[in-house]
């Protein structure tokens, strides 16, 4: 999964058939920057930090028939996380 | 899902069987400019802002036996979205 | 989907089992200079440019039993084909 | 599959329906230094060494419904393992 | 599929069910260089050129249960191959 925070969203008019109910979020990657959309059904809103599955287990989730969606918001990150310890730190 | 702009399209006569009927769209996308090619149902023309679907999540939209497709247009963006918030505007 | 072309072939005679009939090509991605190995049924040859379809739906596409293979030329691309339009020219 | 090191690990108290037990870990891939998050049944503490499958095969281990996730840990890496081989070793 | 160098293997005694019998091999992509961890049941030996398939299709391919398996060397590339001809030669 990916930690990304909520940049914004998108609208679509004209669309396929098949898409759920939800927010077609703008999302960045905290760690490499990337830019990309996310399909949320919690409510995430800008500046909420998320963290993001991708690929078809993102559209395995929906039930019934699944839907062409390949990024999914599955819950906020905490903001009182544990500090992340840095990689070389010797632990 | 990746926001992409469509840069125009592309012909193949001699192809495996079991593609679906549409159009094989160049598309770049938004952020990070990669190219690649996505299939089309909706008629999306040049210059347009789609969303685009990637991996098996493409295939399994279509009806019956999943076509070679790894790359779905899903949606057109609104023109009038709302614009983006930068991510450091401490939201 | 990526466009590429192709560079070569290779041969493998040491393999597991569930490969199925047809050529190992070396293809570069022609946007991004990438290159790897696509399974061909179409005859392809060097200098051809293809379309290449990548992932489970790759191996989806054969009949029967899927084979582990993750990318597979799914047709060639029309030499006549419209020129592409640049993405800032104002369409 | 992914050699990674564990740095730390993430809460997300507001979720979707159906992640399952189990913690999420910060991990760091050791070769590219790529960042992500990855689900782990394991216990693996922060510096661990631990290999990292990703996409729908970490979803599809779990029995039941598959899961919204996309990267598992699927074992530890030995501290005593063989060195590698540098490529341009001449073996 | 990526054609990679074996540059030697890692080993795993604490690890999660399912995994099936066979070698854990580090791999080097030969044109990327990118670097990751394959599962092997052809006995593959460091130095040795080998294709790999990457994704669900790697664990579909065990019989039962598809087990926890993003990367699979699926053939080892005989040294005689035919000689790639470089992309820009005019063919």
């Amino acid at each position: 999964m990916i930690a990304a925070v909520v940049t914004g969203n998108i609208w679509s008019s004209r669309r396929i058939d098949g898409l759920p109910n939800g927010a077609l979020l703008r999302v960045e990657a905290l760690e490499s920057g990337d830019r990309f959309i996310a399909f949320d059904v919690l409510g995430s809103g800008v500046g909420e930090h998320v963290l993001v599955a991708q690929g078809s287990v993102a559209s395995n989730w929906f039930p019934g028939t699944p839907p062409p969606v390949d990024a999914l918001v599955i819950g906020s990150i905490d903001r009182d996380a544990t500090p992340e310890v840095p990689p070389n730190s010797g632990l």
